[in-house]
This record gives structure tokens, sequence and C-alpha cells, in this order.
């Protein structure tokens, strides 16, 4: 395993305990470790992935549970206990049937799953919170990241809340807002002089250093992924224990479209829904659509490219689980499409005069594709779908600064008024 | 009544149900007039309150609801199947242990009951959600309303939600910030020239020219303000139906106070919780603490004042419920009290660092009044005590940006992280 066991007390004894977590298994050759702060196979270098021996599981032992993604513990690898800790209790977003938007693009049954409601607005509440849960099993005493904003938020909430120490990394030209938005909740706040990719490689080598640190997205990562799985156990929750016929899902690193895929096949698997085919989508922006290209041409891996788009939380160049996203659209019947930074700004206007959602720009890259996907066939309109709403337009306002335009102010009287309003 | 009935089509014949609410109550004199777009009584002026007549009601019943506000809708003006309606299912947001906090103020049982994950992340969401349902039974056309920020956004997300037509009116040197956040919606956004006041008038004039315009705050409060009490039903489901005994609420207008207290009383006399002794303790800005000063003072009367604080949202110099917030302050025991924006923003670093919760100004208010208060007495450290986050520190960045420090960037290398990190 690529990682030192002395960093995990619990893992020494032997008795470390995920819930029902058993080991972690390669993506690649299947070889599988036991649970402890690995994400590196041993024998081939691929990427780990949590195992479980999951218990018989009914829809109402989950219904009794929280408000929040710990109704899913059993399926997660976290302390069963996790409900009474100290976390920020993400999750259970709200999931609102989107017929404004729907009547708009000629679709039958479509629906929003809006995660801009997560304690700090966006779904890496779910991710760091699975990660922040397994971590302090392990024995880590620090929670740690590079960001580009979202998670970056993310981690210095959660850590305050647990009470635990926090390094949070970004890159130093980040806006003003996210850098507040950080800031605030009182842990180490590096800005770094240099691009999101310094800033991951100095965090790689920080793990390597620190070894009661867990860096969510690099050495307990993961842990970290598992989180994304929610989203699609709380779709399937909300639709009344159905899975939906086709869903849209941004793609950065790509886990979080892997992860949705997963749930539906877990909550399959333990009968909890009645098995159903299912199209999965991938969303892009141009300006960094490595998975969306190789999509388009057919391969098999992903060629890294530099990003340059307004869709700064999707921005990842070389996208770890950029194949794996490849392989779930291929078998599922989807494809992956990119839109231009207009399309995206138009989109984010559409959703928010439509269905009075104000997402970020990974939201308008979803709601762009959906549009796209749509137009050119790839995708059913009859059919029921579901996008995600990752993120908050709170945090992205600039992208749709200079199109949204504010009428110059009117005197406090009605005649004015009335000429105003024409 | 105060009011012209031509503006009500179903009040015309005589059909108009909204749920279990039987009619309106003056609140100064219990003169009783039917359902419908009132809001002052016609014998004495004083201000209409929503009366019930209650059904057989049980836990069991509100927790096989949604989770949102309309669990609660057998308590609400609204029609019955408001659920399946499209709103923005505001509401059921998290109630969360604030051990951190509770510790750093030598408390024994704290609990916060943060706000900022509804839809447009504020309280305003529910209050605007029970409006629009009222108001498109009584045959209302348009959402419109005077804002500085926060209800604003609500408005204008609700009725692009809804599909209806919106006209908000705001101070035209409102931050950027909140202007992009309510034009984004497209509904009809228009920006005067004066200050909240000269807004607030000109929204009372044009109530009286446009007969089916809803102005949630104006002609339709009774209903909007009735929206506050699912703040109340919820920290007691969340607390296992269980009331607290002590809460601290910010106060503006003060209807959100007096309506947590309404809705802690409702739910004692449908038996949904045990009875017992609460108090609640109002929180403001002393730039704008007219309620804080009559408490003080011992009147009975509030007197207006000019505003001058950072925190706008409670920057309500002729707070409406001022008087009512008096009576239920010193019904329970409680006390109103108010600190300077210095420790407005001081507390709302305490809260972002010792829990994870970013709150807007008004937070920093009502977590500077806790502290205030336990240190004067007023407020028993050892007694079980809610206090509300009403709204989101991402909509009031500029309150800290001053005072939260970002250290200057490091060249990505592990030498310069680690002398940087010491």
């Amino acid at each position: 395993m690529i990682a030192r066991t002395d960093a995990c007390p619990a893992d020494e004894t032997g008795v470390l305990r995920l819930g029902n977590a058993t080991g972690l298994t390669c993506r690649e050759c299947g070889n599988t470790v036991p649970l402890g702060p690995f994400y590196a196979c041993d024998q081939c270098f691929g990427p780990l992935e949590v195992g479980y021996d999951f218990p018989r599981l009914t829809r109402a032992d989950i219904e009794a549970g929280p408000k929040n993604i710990w109704r899913y513990a059993a399926l997660l690898p976290v302390p069963q206990d996790i409900a009474s800790r100290p976390t920020t209790e993400p999750g259970y977003t709200r999931l609102i049937r989107a017929d404004g938007l729907a009547a708009e693009l000629g679709m039958r049954r479509l629906w929003i799953k809006d995660d801009s409601g997560n304690p700090t607005h966006s779904f890496k509440d779910r991710v760091v919170a699975v990660a922040l849960a397994a971590a302090t099993e392990m024995g880590f005493k620090v929670l740690a990241c590079p960001s580009t904003g979202n998670l970056a938020n993310a981690v210095a909430a959660a850590a305050a809340r647990a009470g635990i120490r926090s390094v949070v990394m970004v890159p130093a030209n980040l806006e003003e807002q996210k850098i507040l938005t950080t800031a605030v909740y009182g842990g180490t706040f590096v800005t770094v002089d240099g691009n999101y990719d310094d800033v991951n490689r100095l965090a790689s080598e920080l793990a390597g250093e620190h070894e009661d640190w867990a860096f969510v997205n690099v050495n307990v990562r993961p842990y970290y992924a598992e989180g994304s799985k929610t989203l699609g156990f709380e779709i399937a929750e909300q639709l009344g224990w159905r899975l939906p016929d086709q869903i849209v899902v941004p793609v950065a690193s790509g886990a979080q479209l892997v992860k949705i895929d997963k749930g539906f096949t877990e909550l399959t698997e333990l009968g909890l829904v009645d098995g159903k085919p299912w199209k999965v989508f991938g969303a892009q922006a141009s300006g960094c659509a490595p998975v969306s290209d190789a999509f388009a041409k057919g391969w098999d891996v992903v060629r890294p490219v530099k990003p340059d788009t307004i869709a700064k939380s999707l921005a990842i160049g070389n996208p770890a689980d950029g194949p794996y996203v490849l392989d779930v659209v291929r078998r599922t019947g989807g494809a992956v499409a990119d839109v231009s930074d207009a399309e995206v700004v138009d989109s984010m206007r559409l959703l928010a005069r439509s269905q009075g959602v104000f997402g970020e720009t990974a939201g308008g890259v979803t709601v762009g594709v959906l549009r796209k996907l749509l137009a050119d066939g790839q995708l059913d309109p009859d059919a029921e779908t579901v996008i995600i709403n990752s993120g908050d337009g709170l945090k992205t306002l600039d992208a749709v600064a200079s199109s949204v335009t504010v009428p110059a102010a009117i005197k406090p009287t009605i005649e004015e008024f009335e000429q105003f309003h024409g």
C-alpha cells in the first residue's frame, strides 16, 4: 500500500472499523487490502475503492434516520454512531420538480437535485463529512486539502464544527469571496503563488511529510469519494424509492458521476429499488473538456488539458476518475458533452428564471449540456430526467455580473414607477 | 377592512379556503373578519392575525409529511395540497448542537437553528412561501415587495419557481451582491433613489393602486408572518418534540420572534409537546435598537429610530411588531438587548470558528446578544438554549472583510510551507 501504516493507530491495533466497510479494493487489478489510510494499490498503483458487506437493510430503516446523509450511514465507511457526533450534517437537499424548465425544453418529467442547500452550499459538504469521519477513526489529527473554492469552504467549516485543526491551501489569485468564506472559519489558511496544479502537487508532497494530516482528496480519497453516493441514494428515495431514466451530472474529477452510478447500483442490489436501466450523462465546460473530448473520440484514456473556463469548480485538467466516467457513460448508454462559457452563463440565467434556482457556473454547465443533448437527440425528452445543481450562484457572481442588467434608479413616486413599469 | 374586496375573486364567491384558517382577528380589539386580503382592522386599525380551527393532529401525521415547511401545512393558512404545487420548498433546516460555542461561553446545552440552508439562504423563504400560497388562493397575480436584500431574493426566486410575475423594489445604493442575486431571477426589478423607508412607502401606495399585486409584507402580511411559526415548530420537532428553556431571536420587524412564540404555544395547545415554561429573548444591533431601548426603559411603545448599523437585514427603525415583542419577552421572563457593530463582527467570527457556521450580520447580532445576556446574568447558562441564525454570511461579506486577515502567498514548495507553518 502506498501509505505508511504508522499514521493509523486504530489500524495498528487491528481494530479499525468503519461501519460495514470491509476493505479497499483496487479498481484496476482487484487486489484487496485492509481498511486504512491507503489510496493507491501496492500491486499496480491503481486507485482503491471501499468495499462492504452490507447487512439486510429496509427502506424503513433508512427513513427512520436523520434528515441528512447519515440516514445512509450503513452504506458508508463511517462509524455507525456518526449521527451523534459534531458534523456539519450535510445532505437531504431538495429534489424539486422542474416543470417550468421542462416546458421550455420540451421535456416531460424533469427534476433538479439542488445541492446548494448544503451547509457551505455545495456537494463538497457530503464528501468532506465522510472523509472527516473516516479520518478521525484512522487517527488523523488535521483535516487538509488543496482547493479552488468549494472544497476549501467545506473543509474549513467541517473542521471548525468538529473542533479539529484544518489546513487549507488555495491559489493566491482566487476571488476574494472564496478566500473570505474559508478564512473566516479560523483554520490554517495558505495562499500559494501558483495555479491549482501547483497547489495540488504541494499537497501530495505534504501528505507524505505530515503523517497525521488527512488531505481529504489525496490520502483519504477512497473514503471521501464515497460521500457522493449519497446524491444517488437521496435522488432515489426522494423519487419515492425509484430510479430515474436519465441523469445529467457535472464532471470535474468525475468521482461524483461515478459514485452516483455506484449508489444506484447498490440500492438495486440491496433490493431498495426495483432494478431498471438508467443512463448517465456527463457535463463539462468546453474550456476544460478532457472527458467529453475522449468520449467524442472513442478513447479509453483521458488526455490532460490546461483549463480555461469560468466554471472554475469543474476546471480539473487531469481528472482522476475520467476513465471511469467513460466506462459508466458507455455502459449505461449515456454520453459526455460540453458547452461554451457563453452557454454556461445563459443556462445559469435560464435555470434562475424558469425555476428560481440560482446555481453556480457548474449548474450552468449541467443545464447547458442538458439542452445540447436534447437538441442533438442523445437525451430522450420523454424519459424521466434528473439534473444536479452542485453549488451556489452566490459564489460565482462574477459569471453573471456582466449579463444581468440592472435598470437605472427611479424616484420613489407612483408617477415615476408607472412610467418605468410602462 | 382596509382593503378592497374586489381584488379577491375567491372571496367574492364566498369560498376562500386556506386550510384550517377560519378568519382574521385584530390583535388590538379582537374584532374578527373573514379570510381575505386584509391586514388592518376596520374598527381600530390594529394589525390582523390569522385564526384557526385546528383538527386533531399527531406527531406521526407531521412526521409523514415532506421534509420542508409543508409538513406543518395543517397549522398554516395555505391550501392543503400545497406540497404538490411548485414552491421553493423551504424549511426543515438543520438544528445543530453547538457544544463548541457552548464551551466557549460556559453554557451547558446550546443549539443553533441554521436558516441559511433555505433555498435563497435566509428565513425569508419561509414567510414568502406562505404569502405566495395564500396570495394565489386570493386571486393575486403578482408577487411584490419592498426589500433591502433577503426578502428581495426570496420573492424573486419563489415567483420564478411558481411561474408568476414578481415586482421587487430596493434602495438603489444596495450592495451589488444583493442586486445581482435578485435580478438574475428575471422578474421586474426596480431600484429606487431613496432609503428603505422611501421604498416601503412607495410599496404601500402601489398596493392601493394595483389590486392584483400581493406585496408580501404589506397587504398579505397576516399570512406572510405566519410562516415564521415554522421555525418554532421545527425547533420543537428537531429537539424530539420538546420545547427549549430559552430562545434568542433577532428582531427586525419583530414578527419572527412573536411567531416563534406563537408556534410554541400552538404545539402546546395541540398536545404535540408537553407544556412547560420558556423564555424568549430578542436581539438587536445598537445602531437600530428601538425595541431593546423600549425594553430597557420599561415602555409599552416603541419609539422609531433612524438605523445606522452593518446589520442591514435588522435595520427597521419602526418595527411593526415591536410592542408585541415587548409583550412576549415580558410575559415569558426574557429580555431584549443590543450589541455594537464591532461585537457583531466579533460574534460572526466566533460562530464560524467555534461551529463552522458562517452566519450573516444578523447571526452575529444574535450570538453577541447571547454573550451579553449571559454576562449580565439574564440568561441561564445551565438552561437548554436555542439561537437563530436567520441568514448567510455569504450575503454580508463586507462585514468581515476588514477583520479577517489573509496571509501573504507562499511559493509552492515544502520549504516555504514549513517556514510559513512554523
